[in-house]
């Protein structure tokens, strides 16, 4: 299969919001202090008081990047921002977004949740045109592709006609936020592959963000979901709706519900918590266990093994702790320290699990390096039996939709068979839900992107090498 | 009733290590990391190599504080080290533990986790002995008491002399770790209000640390908590118990049960998390309620939930979830963003809550500020009803063992009676657990300090005016 | 007359070098490190390694933003710096250079010396376009159109084909260095308003600055200066001059040789240091005083002041001492200490000045406003007379090439007559250069350009207002 | 000879100020910045305002340790400050001063210039008596001998007689300043070698700092220097001086006129200029030359040029220029860059030197590693000759009362001959002054001490190996 860069593949949370007669760039800031799980590796802000763009960027979470100092100077009603996640090393400023540039129409900033699949070849194109480009970012394609004017752009509002131009020509997922001097577009691709959201603030004004959940953080209600293909233009008068290309048959991240969102977020009408549940209750009628107790990976497993618990009729109990206040160490272990290392992030609790045989619960394995050290770890802690069961199936194909997961070497159900990978964790048993068990429990309704389970990609990817950024360094 | 003063009461974590062929400083920091809960504003080490004395201290949680750059420098087999946690508003570099300094006999540092009641009157008699002070803070009186030649310490092990005038002299909470030019040691006094544990290191040695869960993290079995009244001499060639007074009636304070420390700490060979179960299951059988659903409040109140759901028979279900991600923040909201507050850290799932009646979980109630805003969290994602159980008495008086909880004037308790808080904070009803069913839960063996709930403190407190820190600023 | 936008104002130094088989960065930070009299407020180097480009830019001077972990990742054989001065306070990160994007080419990097005049009608051409600017400066406008495609650059070297083109649209001062994957090239505009010399480097190679005294500390000799309208390519194999357009009647910057560069730099095949010197000698020609001691201010002056004490037949003393150590401060003195603000940058001597009449030369006056408190200086250590003598004429227009010096309102000599400037300033006497005087001493070779003392601009200058920057941020 | 700890030796410069109705902090900061000269390795300020103390440290230059954020709060109208030079590795903020502590007596800040010759055993005595140090300084020996009780003190202030039991034990060299909760005091050692200068304030109180010319930075006047033996206490009443001990025979460090002090410093009632030209024209007289030009080593050796020049009756010319803007530098010169070194700081002018036989000046040659430079310099840009005058006699002695110069070891005339130097460094002729031309130059009169030339100190100096400071590490 033909394999797009994976340097270029981003998990990132966007926000945005108009708000006459305040900052709006505030309440950008807590829209994504509220996506922080989508990305904790750079976040930014842009934004626009008519005369001017302000913005500021930096690497690290949300709250580190910014102080009122910072903050204070990103004057206007109108504002975007970014959350940034990577798993590359490429953790560089200049890759951050927003991006912002001045253009003949005053300022353009974009901020961009997704992964084009032909960004290679619009940045070709564009290069070949004589753009410069600044970094390796798809995002930058999407932003120069908006400065170049249209064809029959000058009757309305010359920024739509650039946008329809921009879904007729870009592939794969984008869910964007985008700046003008005059208005905050929200924009998702025609597949729909990213949530993205919009509702009224309290004290007037509009919002965007990722998952609907972040809107009551930014002070506003969830009204309702962008379509795909369609943008949405937020100013000081309201909103207006905008179908710009037909959609394509719907295509939603499946594992938005298995793992990424929030639980509290809804994705298509449906509570994602509520989801979790449900899958880990199609799970235990799927796979049962003769155990004493369920235990769930904290915390993203936790709803799934309440909901395999009560499924199968088991008492569930904490018996991992997760440690709460630990963040990144750059401090090696020797030798005799080296064998404590799980324990920084997870404690077992003997009470709960000592002599027991123990269902551990996990909403999914993609690598299968922490499966392993947990179920020791269970085992240390004097449970007799483990048996792991995954809420979710095998993942054995990359995503080129804007989830960074790994490359199919790096996918250990790509690699092994399900016995072999029990055998590989240590667990007494092992068993994955069903593909069939997955859809019965998010409702099967519009249609889901699910490539990393089966392989069949929505969109055409594109071949080639890596194009690997060449423009290295900061400031 | 006298008041010490507020602003020296801290709750800390100390560790200590002797790693003979290793760097100690190394297994000090993965147990600092381990005790991270108890103290979040500033981390320290000091190491000795039987030359020269290392230390470096910062501002910050211990993976911010300390890289490979600053901690390879620290050498030596012996170190300690202090996370410091402190609710008022100094929080200098000053104030930040280890105090180093040197004596005629070597380098001296100490690492401190709890309060002395009588700081004031013996930081007064060194001063007037002409013994200037750096800091504002009572581990520089015990430093400083330590660095005194006492009479009869020819003989023997000085410094152990000298702990024992310590001992003699020192009223109130003191947990320490020391380290000098040979020898780490591990003092507690001897009321032994505050935890510290002892264990071999693998590969050779010995660890100490406030809670035996953080020996793991270092590497380190458990073997022993030390003794009230004594102190434990770690050194290269292995260690030696002293009694140096007659332990008091036994005071371990019964808060690090209810909330303060880690759920697989064993305290008096109990596991926290086991009691923590426990206490809910009390509350379940003194306070039952007509419900649908039984909810903590995370994560501290998650064990005592699952203790109160099973001993009701009532279903757990996570209807609140806290934002992982968040750190805190100094932006300030605006008016229209004001309303959304409590969102940042916490969210309802309409799934658990929408028309059901709900028991509310938690560990405690101290200030009272945060219980009204869940009870109204679970009323907007459509709790039906909602129960407020709290898994201990109410806390009536300040802490002067080293929990730095409140002032008499803050303690909802003090204030308002029990029909008062659950008009206050607007639940349906509201009960504490007895006192008589939290001692049955934490197993009343050995004997606590529970004087937060009595008012009954171990000790007599001083009289007269906080003692402010006359010293001002860094560096 | 029309103004440009002081903005955009800026004194810069510019160097390059192509060291193969060596990390040429390390030789371009020693020539930023030689030019540092030319900015020091931001500095920046790229590089180029035939396969990717790499760069580091920071606010303050080249020794504080470059460190060995910063400079030691610009890799390859090319690069090119940039030293960047302004005194507006449009200090920000996004204005500092070099400027570097990708292109259909591979990367194109820019650091620019000197102002266009037609810069604000090339950026709207550009805009027009459809291209986005990340900056407000004239060098991204240089950079943008050399990224544009140009007719017929298929045969030969596309690059110089498109500088071409550049050379025949921009007017106004560009002393520029350019890398792209293969080579660094210099140019200069067709005027030559600013510097650029070229030299052989020890070890192979060739280095280019903007003053011939930057290349021996690049370890190069100097073999010539760029010629106005030309552009020197440098690549692993030499170095090719080409001619691209006809040279316009040569106007190099005569403010260089009276205050700007350095002494030791060679301008047209002239020492300045000893161009200094003559122009005092003229001074003390035209405009003698009855005076016993002749004190330059320090250090620009004190070359003029020499030759004006030799001519004049005068004894030469240091009579003002300038501060060595002293940097800007922040600090804001309080009303009794707002009266000793001069001296903190100059000490008078009593010793020199006790009693005496005083001849006190400077190289210029711009705005005027340090040469009043100099002369209250001298008399407050005792100088019986102050004749103030100035080795340039009167500074009266602003200058638009390059040079921030001020605006027409801002220049003393726009606003008030030589009678009026001496009783401002409170000397005795006072005395200019002549027009004439000054053509003799810097030897009226090859044509200059002196419109800031004479109006006469060598370039048309755009009309309309200033075009500020509106983005505005860092990151 | 036996041979203190040259860890311990430092050059510094002190200052305070009692600022009735103002902030004291501010004039000491500017005092600082005038005093930048004699330390830029760490800046602190310490104050008071008769509650509290405050304090700011930090390493580098005043201007960058200190920005209104730290100055504003350095509270009160008395103050104290310190600049601090170290030539060892040792540039530990831990080792900044002032030093702080608090008291019975409130709290007690010194800052010192000098060099304690018995600083061990004093040292040594305290820690016997159970005091622990902070630091490996001798400033802190002083602070904690001044914070112990002294018989007799409850009558009159007891701080004076402390002090005068600090002069009574302490040898060597000390100007110290000295701030507690209702004055600030200045204290001379008996044998006056540092120098110490009081003034009164603009808009009222008094000043202090190292050298005379500090003081009007500070908007104070220069009313005498503090005497030998004595201390003055300034407080908001005025100041009154106490004679604690009888003086020593008088030994001001001669080099403080050679090369340490600023020129516009008064000492012992000369011009420290003055004086340098009286050097300069000494050595003319004994040591003449056949030349066309003088030259001097800028910046510190321009006066003994100039004063050269004018006694032997040739032109004083710019033949070097040193670097304005340079700072240090961490980037290494690959070894096609190595040759160009020296170039970084010095310049050599054609114009001046080319075919010239030249005298090239210098105050002193201590280690010997610049003049073979220069010398190779004014060679390389045409010198027919060189011939090198230095105005100060071989240094032969290494400094143990304040100045940092070097070990024996380190030093070249301690090694070499005069003719053998004279080959070491290339020069056609090298001549020093004498000891009695110096001494006719400075004036004879009060006393000096002259050992780092003649190896006579006027104390005893302390056997043994030397005490390195067994505290390592920041915060």
């Amino acid at each position: 299969m033909k394999q797009p860069p994976s340097g270029m593949t981003e998990e990132c949370g966007v926000a945005g919001a108009v708000a006459p007669g305040r900052q709006a760039a505030r309440a950008v800031f807590f829209g994504l202090f509220a996506l922080q799980h989508r990305g904790q590796e750079a976040a930014g802000i842009a934004s626009s008081d008519g005369r001017a763009a302000y913005i500021h960027k930096g690497l690290g979470r949300v709250a580190q990047v910014f102080d009122e100092d910072n903050l204070g100077p990103l004057l206007g009603e109108l504002a975007i921002g970014h959350n940034r996640y990577s798993t590359t090393g490429a953790t560089q400023l200049r890759n951050a977004q927003p991006h912002l540039v001045e253009t003949a129409l005053g300022p353009l900033a974009v901020a961009h949740n997704g992964n084009l699949t032909n960004a290679r070849r619009l940045r070709r194109e564009l290069l070949e045109a004589g753009i410069g480009f600044s970094s390796g970012s798809d995002t930058e394609v999407m932003l120069r592709l908006l400065a170049l004017p249209a064809e029959g752009e000058a009757a309305g509002d010359p920024w739509l006609t650039r946008m329809r131009r921009l879904m007729e020509r870009a592939e794969g997922a984008y869910s964007l936020v985008v700046l003008t001097r005059e208005a905050v577009y929200a924009l998702r691709d025609p597949w729909g592959f990213r949530p993205l959201a919009v509702g009224a603030l309290e004290g007037g004004g509009f919002a965007v963000a990722s998952e609907s959940s972040a809107l009551a953080t930014m002070g506003a209600g969830f009204d309702f979901e962008v379509e795909p293909g369609s943008a949405v233009r937020l100013d000081r008068e309201g909103y207006t709706v905008h179908r710009l290309v037909e959609p394509q048959k719907r295509a939603l991240c499946v594992f938005e519900f298995v793992y990424f969102a929030r639980p509290d977020t809804l994705l298509d009408g449906q509570e994602v918590h509520a989801v979790r549940r449900r899958l880990g209750a199609e799970l235990a009628r799927e796979a049962p266990a003769e155990a004493d107790v369920v235990v769930g990976v904290p915390d993203s497993a936790t709803a799934h093994a309440l909901g395999y618990a009560e499924a199968a009729g088991l008492p569930y109990a904490e018996g991992l702790i997760k440690n709460r206040y630990i963040g990144r160490t750059f401090i090696e272990p020797d030798d005799a320290l080296r064998k404590s290392g799980v324990r920084l992030k997870y404690t077992p609790l003997a009470s709960v699990l000592a002599g027991r045989r123990v269902v551990l619960v996990d909403d999914s394995i993609v690598r299968g390096n922490t499966a392993g050290p947990l179920v020791r770890l269970l085992r240390s802690a004097g449970a007799r039996e483990v048996h792991l069961r995954v809420a979710s199936p095998p993942v054995r194909h990359p995503c080129f939709m804007g989830l960074d997961m790994a490359t199919h070497e790096e996918l250990i159900a790509h690699n092994l068979d399900v016995a072999k990978i029990r055998e590989h964790v240590g667990a007494d048993s092992l068993a994955y839900l069903s593909h069939a068990g997955m859809m019965r429990a998010v409702g099967g309704g519009r249609g889901f992107c699910d490539a990393c389970f089966t392989g069949r990609y929505p969109v055409t990817l594109e071949a080639g090498p890596a194009g690997a950024d060449a423009l290295v360094g900061e400031g």
